[in-house]
C-alpha cells in the first residue's frame, strides 16, 4: 500500500463538478455501483437485482453468517478514512469473522445510508475497494439495499461463508494445555490510530501542512485497510492443524482471550516477549510514552487470528512464521495472566474496545 | 393492534429514571437483550457469542438473502413509531423479501446503532419486537452487530431462507397471458403515513393535544406494523400453485409492475376498479383530494405480494379471497397500462419512492 493513500481530506466527497446521486436515482445508482462487479457464478443463482440472492450451499456444509455495522465517527473518520479502503475494509472484517470460524467465504450483502454530500464518483470509490476486496477473497456480492442518510455515512455488511460441520472453530473448544497462538503482529491497528488522531488535530489548525507519515506507512495501513487472514486459515488445513478454538482479534488479545477462556471455562498465561509486535508499532508506543504490549492487549481492529491447539500439534506448527506461540491455557477457569520476560504474572483486564463510551 | 399503541410521543426513549446503555456496556447490553430469544435450536447450530452463526441448510434446497436498511428520519420517524412495532417492522420487511422469493425464513442478524439518548428500556422495546416477529415467522436470532451512533438510530437486517431451487419465483419469469395478482389491499402504508405527518405537524403546533387516530387504525397500523405475506406464499403452495413471477410490494405496484415487466421482457394490463384497496385508504385519499389509485399505484411499504400465474389456473384462483387478479402481462414489453372501467388506457409511469428526493 502506497504512502500516497494516506493524505488528509483529499477525498472531493462533495458536489462541485462532480455527479449527485439524486439525478440517477436509487435503481440507476445500484446499477451504475454494481456494473463492475462480474455476473452471477456458481454457486450463486441470482444477485443483485430480485427481492433477494439465491445461492446453491455445497453438499454437506453448514452456512456461517456474520455481520457488522460501521458508523461514520464511530468507526471511520472521513477526514482520513480514503472512501476506496473504507470499502475494503467493511468486507475484510466480514471475512475476518468467516476465517475465525475456518469457514471459507461465499458472499456479502452490502447495504449504505449517504448524505446528499457524497457524490456519485465518491461511492464509485467506496465500490472500488469493495470489488477489489471480494476479489481479493473470492466472495460474490448478493446484494444490499441502499438509502439517503440523514447523518452520516452508514455501512453495514453481512458475509454469509461455509464449511463442513466438523471443521468449524468455535470459541468454546479450547482446553488446558492447549497452546494459543497468535497470526500476524497486533497492535499496529491501534498505533495507527493514535498517529492518525495526532495529525488530524495538527491538520486542524494548520490545514496547510499535509502530515508525513512516511515513517508510519504500516501501522496507518493497518488500521485503515486490514486483511483478513483467510491465508492462515488455510495454511493450517495445509499443516493438518485443527484449531481447538479461534477468533479474530477486533477489540485487543485481551478481550479475545476474555471470551475463548469463559467459553471454554478456561484460563490462560501469555508471555508479554512472545506476543508478535511490529517494530513500528513499538516506535509509535514510544513516541506516545506507553508500553508497546499494552497497544496489543487492548488495541483493537488488528483482524488477526487468535487460537489454540493442542500442544501435541507443536512440532508440526513450530516452524511456522506467519503465526506465533505466545502462551498456553490453563486449568484456572477465568484468571488470564500476562508473564514477564523475568516470569512475573500479573492478571489482564479486557479492556477491549467499547463503543459506547467516547474513546477507544 | 389496539389503537392506544398510535400516539404521538408517548415513547420515553431517553434517560430520566431509565438505565444508560453505558452502564451495560456492548456485551452486556447484547446478553440483556437477547436473553428474551429462545436457545439456538435445529437447524441453527451456534447463533449470538461466536464469531459467526452457524446452520445446517436442508439437503437441496438454495439459500436465499436478502438485507433491508432502516435508518431514523428516513424510514421512520420516532415521533410517531414505537420502538416495539420497528423492531417488528425490520424483521417483517426482510421476511417479505424471502416470501416474494417463495422461501422459507430460517435467520436473521440484527444490527443497530444509538445515540446515547436511548435508555436500554427503549432498546428492551425494539427488541420485543423482533422476537415478536422471529416468533410469529418462525425465524431464529443469528447474531448481529452494536455499536453507538453519532447520527439517529441505525438499524440493519438481513434475513436468509431456503427453498427447494425449482419452487424459487424470481422477477423475470412472467409471460405474456400470465394473470397479475396482488395480496390484501395496497395503498393503506401510504394513507397511513399522511395521516400520521398532518397530524405530526398538527401536534408540534399543540403538543397538548394527543391526536384521535381512530378512524385511522388500520391505514396505520399497516405502515407502522406491517406483516410479511408468508401466509399468501403458503396458501399458493397448498393450492398447487406455483407463480411464475413474484415480488413483495415496498415501492407501489407501479414501481413493481415496471421491474417485473422489464425483467419479463412483458407489458402489462391493471385495471382501476380491480385493484384491492380499503375503504379507510379511501376516505384518506378524499380527505386529502387525491385519486385512491395514486395511493396503490405509487404508495409504499405495503409489504403485499404481487405475482403472475398462467390463465391455466384461473379456475383455482378464483375464489380465492386471500388475493385478487388485477390485470394480466401482455407482450407490449415496457408497457405499462391503468384501464378504467370505461375502459380507457392509460400509460402508468413507475414513479414508486425515491430516498434519495425530499419526499416519497
Amino acid at each position: 500500500m502506497a504512502g500516497r493513500f494516506y493524505t488528509f481530506a483529499v477525498y472531493r466527497i462533495g458536489m462541485a463538478g462532480l455527479t449527485s446521486i439524486e439525478r440517477l436515482g436509487e435503481f440507476g445508482l445500484i446499477d451504475h455501483l454494481t456494473k463492475r462487479f462480474p455476473l452471477p457464478q456458481a454457486p450463486l443463482l441470482t444477485g443483485i437485482g430480485d427481492d433477494a440472492a439465491v445461492y446453491l450451499p455445497a453438499a454437506g456444509k453448514a452456512q456461517v453468517v456474520t455481520t457488522d455495522l460501521l458508523l461514520e465517527g464511530v468507526h471511520f473518520d472521513l477526514g482520513y478514512t480514503p472512501l476506496r479502503h473504507l470499502g475494503y475494509k467493511a468486507v475484510a472484517v466480514n471475512v475476518s469473522d468467516l476465517a475465525a470460524m475456518n469457514a471459507d467465504p461465499v458472499g456479502i450483502t452490502v447495504s449504505f445510508g449517504v448524505s446528499s454530500r457524497f457524490s456519485v464518483e465518491a461511492l464509485e470509490e467506496l465500490y472500488a475497494g469493495i470489488a477489489h476486496a471480494c476479489e481479493a477473497y473470492g466472495v460474490q456480492l448478493l446484494g444490499g439495499d441502499t438509502s439517503s442518510s440523514r447523518q452520516g455515512l452508514v455501512l453495514s455488511v453481512t458475509a454469509v461463508g461455509e464449511a463442513h460441520p466438523g471443521q468449524i472453530t468455535y470459541r468454546h473448544g479450547a482446553r488446558p494445555g492447549d497452546l494459543i497462538c497468535v497470526s500476524g503482529d497486533v497492535g499496529a491497528a491501534y498505533a495507527g490510530l493514535m498517529v492518525l488522531e495526532r495529525e488530524k488535530a495538527v491538520f486542524k489548525d494548520r490545514p496547510d501542512l499535509q502530515p508525513d507519515l512516511t515513517s508510519y506507512d504500516y501501522v496507518v495501513g493497518r488500521l485503515l485497510r486490514p486483511e483478513a487472514r483467510l491465508d492462515i486459515v488455510r495454511l493450517l488445513r495445509e499443516l493438518g492443524v485443527q484449531p481447538t478454538a479461534m477468533m479474530d482479534v477486533s477489540d485487543g488479545i485481551a478481550s479475545e482471550l476474555h471470551h475463548l477462556c469463559r467459553q471454554s471455562s478456561c484460563g490462560a498465561q501469555i508471555y508479554a516477549h512472545k506476543i508478535p509486535i511490529d517494530y513500528q508499532t513499538v516506535a509509535v508506543a514510544e513516541e506516545f510514552k506507553l508500553p508497546p504490549v499494552a497497544f496489543a492487549l487492548n488495541g483493537g481492529e488488528d483482524y488477526e487470528l487468535i487460537f489454540t491447539v493442542p500442544i501435541g500439534q507443536f512440532d508440526t506448527i513450530k516452524s511456522a512464521r506467519d503465526f506465533a506461540v505466545i502462551g498456553h491455557m490453563t486449568p484456572d477457569a477465568g484468571i488470564i495472566q500476562l508473564v514477564s520476560e523475568g516470569g512475573e504474572a500479573v492478571d489482564i483486564e479486557a479492556q477491549g474496545w467499547n463503543h459506547f463510551t467516547s474513546t477507544p
